[in-house]
């Protein structure tokens, strides 16, 4: 029989293959499935529950060597209740599956149980089981239920044209926090145990905010507080165009981005420059930021609080094609793919 | 700081402490978390769901070159839906989160989806959603949620003294297929690959029970016709005396268990008599039957289908401690250690 590389297909190939082998839910509880951040499925009384499973694994995900253990708890409670967020639901319970080499020591699964706890309380979620098992490499795996009325949950495919495209928060810090990071430890290995680490106080916003992100669950309170409710929502935990790109594909739009509109912070900008890359490139592909993606009617934007998002392009037909006009004034096709574009010298 | 490695305080000591370091649920919808099963939470009108989480380690838990890859998605289902089962709870959904290495082939993934979904088309199961990732070793890890009447549920914690311990189908027989298979991927190994598999068709249940477990999801239907709820239940996943030990600590009693009454199968017999070991402890020590034991007033014995268990022990005060009765008749402490009572030459 031959046999496919799966790196030939890809990781979306074979998510969507999981859901074509599955195949379609006959449940007529479940809303939703594998085409949305979060399965969305009814418990009565015109609630649902949403779920959400994403695991960190070492080497993959992250490198022990710069994480601290308690930012890796608080980081993969965060993944979970992005995902949730996504959905336009309030995240309720948590279970871990936790795989453990030996050289880990206890005082680091400690550690690891306090972010994992801190990161809970923050968003109001509770633990409520865990499995731990051996592993080869360190594997943290969290599944987040969150609950909301069936008529609140907002999904990707919701966007028309004439919508505004928004964002919350800046874009590619993450990415820049990873570059700087990984160049630490490039010079580590090159100059062993005598490197004296370089201060990196005044990159901090973007290190936390690759090493310890935050799930944007005080967005959506708000929204739902103002009454608003955006067409199409997705998180930005594949880098902005990767997002643009779902969106389009479920809501069977195309979307115009302008590149000049992206939000960026100046720490982002600074690590661009040092490294001589274009940080537009990190606002479009850079992952992990974990903001959110949304779009709305023009005329609801003023029902927004304006300090806490952008404008940063439309939904348009379909045939429009997904689309970014850049700084130049060049409108050209925006490509999905995040990391790759970046010579492959991310974590995945 | 002095630094304690995890190998020290084994893996039940770290779910506890997971359980102390994240604290008790403040949750009122909560009703259990780190001490059964699965977790329990009220989603209102008397309904609860319960949550259970279990991943499948490549080398941890399984090798590659022995297990078909549509086993591992049946095992992996069925380990996960054993536990909502041992809640006395109905599985509904699950989610998937997968870790492929390179040399995992798109050929085989989808044996391994096929292996999933018959499992769950089998267990009633809707599988919502999934995520993949890359990771150095396979690794599978499954989140079943189950759906019950709150006054349904069974814990861990209700046995009482007098009560018989019972236990369905027989035990023993997945550890009798896990040392023939280790004992053929030893000759494969010693006599390289011209070695000619040995035929196990001899041995065809206790493999299957190893590569290929199935949840009572059966028997607990059975008792919702008739009408019986067990005073506690647990599924046997780790050997009968760590699970006896597990309900005799969460329902402040002790246990007698009679060696001469344990359930067990032809072929795990043979398989002991090859290897020359005592099948009582295969039995009494050997994980993965994920059947389940339970306790029950004797005066409702009679309410069940006497083909479907054996009693093997009865509930006794706390003060007596956990023992079992030889087949001498001598009475013993049991201890609840499993696979290392066997030398350590399991999986894990």
């Amino acid at each position: 029989m031959s046999q496919t590389l799966i790196t030939e297909i890809g990781e979306f190939a074979l998510i969507d293959r999981m859901g074509e082998v599955l195949g379609p839910a006959e449940d007529d509880s479940v809303l939703t499935g594998f085409t949305d951040d979060a399965a969305v499925y009814r418990i009565g009384d015109g609630r649902v529950h949403v779920a959400t499973t994403d695991a960190l694994i070492e080497a993959v995900h992250f490198d022990r060597t710069f994480i601290p253990m308690e930012h890796l708890g608080v980081k993969a409670m965060a993944v979970n209740v992005s995902d949730v967020v996504a959905m336009n639901a309030q995240p309720r319970y948590a279970t871990i599956a936790l795989g453990l080499p030996n050289n880990v020591s206890v005082e680091q699964v400690d550690a690891l149980y306090r972010g994992l706890r801190q990161a809970a309380q923050a968003y109001g979620v509770t633990i409520v089981g865990g499995d731990t098992t051996a592993a080869r490499f360190l594997t943290l795996s969290v599944t987040v239920i969150g609950e909301a009325d069936e008529d609140a949950i907002v999904y990707r495919s919701g966007a028309q044209p004439g919508d505004v495209l928004c964002v919350t928060g800046d874009l590619g810090a993450a990415y820049a926090g990873l570059k700087l990071l990984l160049e630490q430890r490039q010079l580590l290995q090159q100059e062993g145990e005598d490197y004296d680490p370089e201060d990196l106080s005044a990159f901090q916003y973007v290190v936390q905010r690759q090493l310890a992100p935050t799930a944007q669950l005080g967005i959506i309170r708000d929204w739902a507080e103002r009454g608003v409710q955006p067409h199409a929502l997705i998180d930005i935990s594949d880098g902005l165009a990767s997002e643009v790109h779902h969106v389009c594909r479920q809501s069977e739009t195309g979307a115009l981005v302008y590149a000049t509109a992206l939000p960026i912070a100046l720490e982002t900008r600074d690590a661009a420059d040092r490294f001589r890359e274009d940080v537009d490139l990190y606002a479009l592909f850079g992952g992990e930021d974990y903001e959110l993606l949304f779009t709305l009617p023009e005329d609801q934007l003023d029902r927004l609080d304006d300090t806490t998002f952008v404008a940063v392009g439309e939904v348009t037909p379909a045939s429009a094609g997904v689309r970014v006009q850049t700084p130049e004034g060049d409108m050209v096709d925006l490509e999905s793919g995040g990391y790759q574009h970046f010579g492959g010298d991310g974590m995945e």
